[in-house]
């Protein structure tokens, strides 16, 4: 009787001792599976645009309110300060690689597994789902094969050969790249012979209902717009709400969801416009959130960046102490609808175009006070205005014009008024933190390597 | 015997889910605690001491390797970028209060109760070691009350009556402050009468035993000499490992160690004084961890930083994807120590003193090649020997001169080559990490804020 009891006691310390030692959990699988992954997202760009919503009194992202928070190193195999393609391959299959490679290991000679082959592998639906092209590093990361993340004809073939079941927001980089070694024909109208239905229509794609089969939905061409530009199309957030409507079945799936232009916009240092794809890309873990909560036992969200970007700081020399994150909401385009409005003043102004007239425009899109003694917060000060006054130079007054240079002036001069500072126009090594929240989310603890993530999820999708 | 079985398994089944829960974890005693707060250390600076190390091919720091790591927030109540006062305030007492103020609530008129006098008041040992002054805001926060952190002779009151048993460090700073409203006389000649020993003889002060009563072991005057400037003298480690061999009884204890010259230093954006201070800050945690080896059943060590200071990031705009963090070795001392060694040499040189003779010095201290076309790593550019120039021009060749510029300047273009950048000279707003191992450790999970540190803490002194 004694040992009887014993045995029923053992097991039950078993049951409840595997689960806090971390080793029953790594090897349960998860029906849902959501990986969000924010390019160039670290800790500076999270903590930003919290401090935004505070000064606002708004709720902050509901990313930084996961329960599991877990600081997650970031270093390729050649390199302490990592690309996207390193890194996505790290975070994809496991495995440190070189920079610039995709889905193969440092030699390049062997090629890598993805949780998203796995999760296809093992019958799940699979979703890869980002704001840039569908073949750029971080999703290619999931099925591409390849030792140069240039190649993106290569990727787009891998793409249409990998099986997964959505593919959506971007276009297909060099699609029809006839020069390529590998040409066979453009992509999209490949794609169908691989089983895929193409469309490019945002009515078309936003019918689509369950049970339409393998879908690549997107752009012809390009990333999609930026947040705030405020452009007609669907968004992030769209493309991830269709995912998860067509995706879902009994055996379960695996979405992959990139934030891309957030980074893009860290190496412009371009805060405002890198504040509103952080809100688009929060939208987009909340939908998942929305999933989840009507799948609350079944489902795992869990959110990560590949690298920092830019050197943002929450602080500034010039502002010292203050911090005024809230100026950010003054500017009203992102850097690169400024050079086209700048382009466009100056090819109406033609000779006549003057320092005058682009500081009107500043002003209208920056809200940059170039009046002398002015109060504004967001005066220009006499320093200011003489960089300004070179960068307009240098723009627009030698022999070969060129918007950015006076483009990246104002952001600098705006940026740090908000109180922020930027060291870089590359990526940093400042590790990034990756949240979990749902089944299985406590296997994100202590401090991991972006390799973790793949390690710990690929159990998961079997 | 079917009911006696169940309460069996009731009782494993509390006993093993409540710890899951975090539920017992928070009201268990823990008998010994150490918390080391390392002053303007983040995780920009913990992962810079770290590569230098991967660099070197040498082991890490051993607090990157603490199994609990957990973000941590740390605003004041009045400002998103925390000064030390208020966020030693936060750390000390659970509770938010203005930058400036120390161990008082928002309004200036409640006094904070800090886990150190809870830790006193339940009969155990305390003792308070810092790198800098001992009424400096971080120590202070943790026996001081007061809305001013700059009344340090008020706090050198506070200190001699808090009861505490080790103070050792710096020096207690404005200690016969004559003009004090609350002059009473010299703090040290005071001490004796609230039953402390006061000693500043360092072969005194390792000479110490077990039952020496209650001692102030410090410096007269100032803070610690700087690692990396190699002067004589008891370090951060020596305090922390007498400090253990004084206070440990049957009651437990509770000893706070700050590192609190990685701010200064970080203030100056002087990278490689950093890093040695971090390198003594992490032999400070190991001293505990050597300790905890032989209690580890009873020891808790947490590791925290109380904000980042300088902006640091780990990648610059000039060194684009590439790291040089190793480069730091060939500086070989202080910024303030190199001031010191200019000043000398233009009261030597008088007259005659060159931009010739602060090169020379530059190249001995710091490894900077000036000579044309040099193609050493540490080649000094045209445009880098202009812009030192220039320095050296605005520190001695003016009214006033002052080896400032110049000894910045060198730094600038140091660091920079190292692969890093700055971007202020105040604080940021940076989450910093939180470590922990030993008994209770876990505690530390999910993303805290700095006041959750004395939250979680002074349930376990009790």
């Amino acid at each position: 009787m004694f040992f009887r009891r014993c045995r029923i006691i053992a097991v039950f310390l078993v049951l409840l001792i595997l689960p806090v030692l971390g080793i029953a959990k790594e090897a349960e699988p998860v029906k849902y599976i959501f990986l969000f992954i924010g390019d160039g997202f670290s800790i500076p760009q999270r903590m930003m645009a919290e401090e935004y919503l505070h000064k606002k009194g708004e709720p902050g992202l509901y990313l930084n309110t996961l329960p599991n928070q877990v600081l997650t190193t970031t270093r390729s195999a050649d390199s302490f300060i990592t690309d996207s393609a390193a890194s996505g391959t790290a975070i994809a299959c496991g495995e440190k690689t070189k920079s610039g490679q995709l889905g193969v290991d440092v030699s390049g000679n062997r090629r890598l597994e993805s949780v998203a082959e796995v999760a296809r592998d093992a019958g799940r639906k699979v979703g890869i789902i980002t704001s840039v092209t569908l073949n750029h590093a971080t999703p290619a990361a999931f099925y591409g094969h390849n030792v140069s993340r240039g190649n993106g004809y290569a990727l787009g073939l891998d793409l249409i050969e990998s099986g997964f079941d959505y593919f959506a927001g971007g276009g297909i980089d060099k699609q029809d790249d006839q020069k390529n070694k590998l040409y066979k024909g453009d992509i999209y109208k490949l794609a169908p012979e691989h089983g895929y239905t193409v469309l490019h229509d945002p009515a078309a794609i936003e019918n689509l209902k369950p049970g339409s089969g393998k879908i690549i939905a997107c752009l012809k061409k390009g990333a999609l717009p930026y947040a705030i530009d405020h452009e007609e199309g669907l968004r992030l957030v769209d493309y991830t709400k269709k995912g998860i409507e067509l995706l879902d079945n009994p055996k379960g799936f695996f979405i992959m969801v990139e934030g891309g232009k957030i980074d893009w916009m860290c190496h412009a240092n371009d805060a405002a416009t890198v504040l509103r794809e952080i809100f688009e890309f929060d939208q987009a873990v909340q939908a998942a959130r929305d999933f989840m909560n009507a799948h609350p036992d079944d489902t795992l969200i869990a959110v990560t960046g590949d690298h920092e970007t830019g050197g943002l700081t929450l602080g500034f020399a010039g502002t010292g102490y203050k911090s005024y994150i809230e100026r950010l909401e003054y500017q009203k385009c992102s850097l690169d609808a400024f050079k086209v409005k700048l382009t466009a003043l100056q090819n109406e102004k033609k000779n006549s175009f003057s320092f005058d007239d682009v500081k009107e425009l500043t002003s209208k899109y920056f809200g940059l006070d170039f009046a002398e003694k002015s109060q504004s917060p967001l005066a220009v000060s006499k320093e200011e205005n003489e960089i300004l006054r070179g960068a307009f130079e240098k723009s627009f007054k030698g022999k070969k014009t060129s918007a950015t240079p006076y483009a990246l002036g104002v952001l600098r001069v705006f940026d740090n008024k908000a109180g922020l500072g930027w060291t870089s126009t590359a990526h940093t090594a400042l590790p990034v933190d990756t949240s979990a929240v749902g089944k299985n989310a406590d296997v994100f603890n202590g401090m991991i390597d972006n390799t973790d993530i793949a390690k710990k999820l690929k159990p998961m999708v079997r």
